[in-house]
């Protein structure tokens, strides 16, 4: 018989807790899928007296998670406290340099230190994984790095924020504006702490990044993705997008173009019938689309306890069955500094604006639109609220960078009343 | 630099030739990723002069795969072949005893011999590994055995047989029967030389037989798969089921019960919203669930060669990486010989049947379900067509045995003018 593995897990709030009871209950058939017993041998919380639902008096007490995570008798060091520094990136780096294994649920950490703590890990001889940080339940690192590595990668795409996912469908289900469900959202106790983690879109951002590191073989870089938050979508958009048979969600985008690589986290339309379009709640999807296996749809949970501590086992399954991969799915050394492109690739997109009253207000937008060479594919004005005119319009397929000509022609006109919104229309 | 990873391949048909084509197109990015140069050095099929879009004259050719899968320059022997038995299972079998690990898309040989050449694997020190034999490019038996290593499994469904989907589909998209829809598939070139591989259900049937083995522990069990293909599901069937909100599906689906293994291959009711019920055309899905992540749905391309060479790759890259796992998700030893359940589970069933034009025929009908102690929740007769009156029937929640007493019942009252139709509803 192996010798058992033993775990050491610091951050003890629901997914810790959860890890703890699935190695405890499920004993013996983690040790006939692995082959080892696997244990846990020592923990680590800011508060040691809060009650967590699970007894964890037989195991040894750490206040500081940098011991914790170099103890002689830890084998993997599972690290839930989250926090891109501080004791967490400490910890990782303490656990790695002294040969333990790491697995992590922190998506801030990676993609703010990936690469550093990959070629830490490799340097040391020992493995990063971090499954539960992109999507909660859904191995969707273990199908892009491992059951899909026959593919050149060609687009990554997500919907990896349950709470902006749920505040999108809620905003459209009861017709409500985006303040009021943020308020659902914050009463529920689905926001972090600080809220614009979720809503500004950069926990999903963070996850986008790592998901095109292994896509595309570059080293992470969170700094280059385009990200915008859900903050000015309002229930007119959705009603819009509803009629012409959209749907509005906070989606991740990474793809590898002849000008770099895109990476985009923002609202995006996307068709109501598509699989992306109907996700409700705050269910996660990733899709993966390659050149052999065409189009991967994958969903389910995205946060919870149960989801993410299924995640963290499966990665410590991994390790315990001998199952050693790269952080990123090939060496440090390989992985290449990507070049930014944002929005390289042409798409269609839905505009909202508020015109003052003016003659000739609406002609001065198309012709700004026309002087940034794009076409117009629909274009409605509404009746005029508070003296301004909502316009809403389509384009056709168009860049990124002719769009924000077009938009700042249109500021200079003096007939616009708000910043308008300009949101991609994503083909899946 | 390590020794490259040198493959055999026997059957070249589609799959064969996609292998060879990534093997040769991606050999720097393969390299990159898993850390070994992987090439082809010998193949092997029944006609050496066909045309396969790509030139094999770089490698040995045998005549015999018995004599590839066991060569001395061969690490990987790739079956590609088919069939239960025969040269396939020779061909495996040499390979394993020679110490070869094996990447394999054939789901008629492990549904038949998986326990035995599991066993043959581990007692050589090989791997048998074999992604593309169940739904294609989606990395299901990835995600059950690895990635969802933590969980209790509590039920795995599939829609697995794109040729069904397709009829079925298209069935409903039409208005035409099942025999115009059968015709039309084989026009295509998506029926199997022995059709009822695809409509009897026996190829998915094979296909569930071996994720329920990894689901639940237990040896393959194909002969417990209760099967039933999509023959006898007629356009009204399909027209009455979308009337209730469902549509007609060849689900798979396994469970433990606590009397045993449930596996069944059925035609099933879904609800048309859901993921299961909007799955259209080729397309396949594989449900996972779990007490821990809960559910996990994924889709993608069942079938074609660029999705199948990506699953072989998939395995081949586990292999070149050092990523040894076991066939089934855990020893072969400790796989537990599974007690066969026939749909222990109770569940609201569909029926249609013809009434002979009699008084109290009606009656009779519903009298029968009484006494088999299941009740009603919706039933609707319709015009006398051809002296028999279409009756359809939903029951309220109940066991297979009690419905299959209450269908011997109605066979002796002399009213029923055929043998009814009896689906499933599955809650999903």
């Amino acid at each position: 018989m192996s010798d058992p593995l033993r775990l050491g897990i610091a951050g003890l709030g629901t997914v810790g807790a959860g890890v703890v009871k699935i190695v405890r209950q499920k004993a013996a058939m983690l040790e006939t899928r692995s082959g080892r017993r696997i244990e846990v041998v020592a923990v680590s919380a800011r508060n040691r007296d809060k009650d967590r639902g699970v007894s964890l008096t037989q195991y040894a007490w750490e206040d500081d998670p940098v011991t914790l995570a170099t103890r002689d008798d830890v084998d993997i060091y599972i690290e839930l406290m989250g926090g891109s520094d501080g004791p967490a990136k400490a910890s990782v780096e303490a656990a790695l340099k002294a040969g333990k294994d790491v697995v992590t649920a922190n998506k801030a950490l990676l993609a703010h230190h990936g690469q550093a703590l990959a070629e830490l890990a490799e340097a040391n001889g020992a493995v990063l994984r971090f499954e539960a940080a992109v999507a909660g339940g859904i191995p969707c690192i273990k199908a892009l790095t491992e059951g899909l590595a026959g593919n050149d990668i060609t687009r990554v795409m997500g919907v990896m924020n349950g709470t902006c996912n749920y505040i999108l469908t809620r905003m459209e289900a009861t017709g409500q504006g985006y303040n009021a469900l943020f308020d659902e959202a914050d009463k529920l106790g689905f926001l972090e702490a600080d809220p614009n983690l979720d809503v500004g879109g950069i926990d999903a951002g963070h996850k986008l990044a790592l998901l095109s590191s292994i896509a595309f073989g570059t080293q992470v870089d969170f700094d280059a993705v385009e990200l915008e938050g859900i903050q000015r979508v309002s229930i007119d958009d959705i009603r819009q997008a509803a009629d012409m048979g959209y749907r509005i969600k906070l989606l991740g985008v990474a793809r590898m173009t002849g000008r770099g690589l895109e990476q985009s986290m923002a609202p995006c339309l996307v068709p109501a019938n598509s699989a992306l379009g109907q996700l409700e709640g705050g269910t996660n999807m990733v899709v993966i689309e390659g050149d052999q296996v065409g189009q991967v749809v994958l969903r389910g949970a995205g946060a919870g306890e149960g989801p993410t501590a299924s995640a963290v086992m499966g990665d410590v399954m991994d390790i315990a069955r001998g199952l050693r991969m790269t952080t990123f799915g090939q060496p440090a050394a390989t992985l290449e500094k990507s070049v930014a492109a944002q929005a390289a690739v042409a798409a269609p997109y839905y505009l909202r604006m508020g015109l003052v009253d003016k003659p000739g207000a609406l002609a001065k937008v198309a012709t700004a639109l026309g002087e940034a060479g794009i076409s117009i594919n629909r274009m409605r004005q509404y009746d005029h609220v508070n003296e301004s005119a909502p316009v809403l319009i389509v384009t056709h397929k168009t860049t990124r960078a002719a769009l924000d000509d077009a938009l700042a022609r249109m500021s200079t006109t003096g007939v616009i009343s708000d910043t308008p919104v300009a949101l991609r229309i994503e083909q899946v």
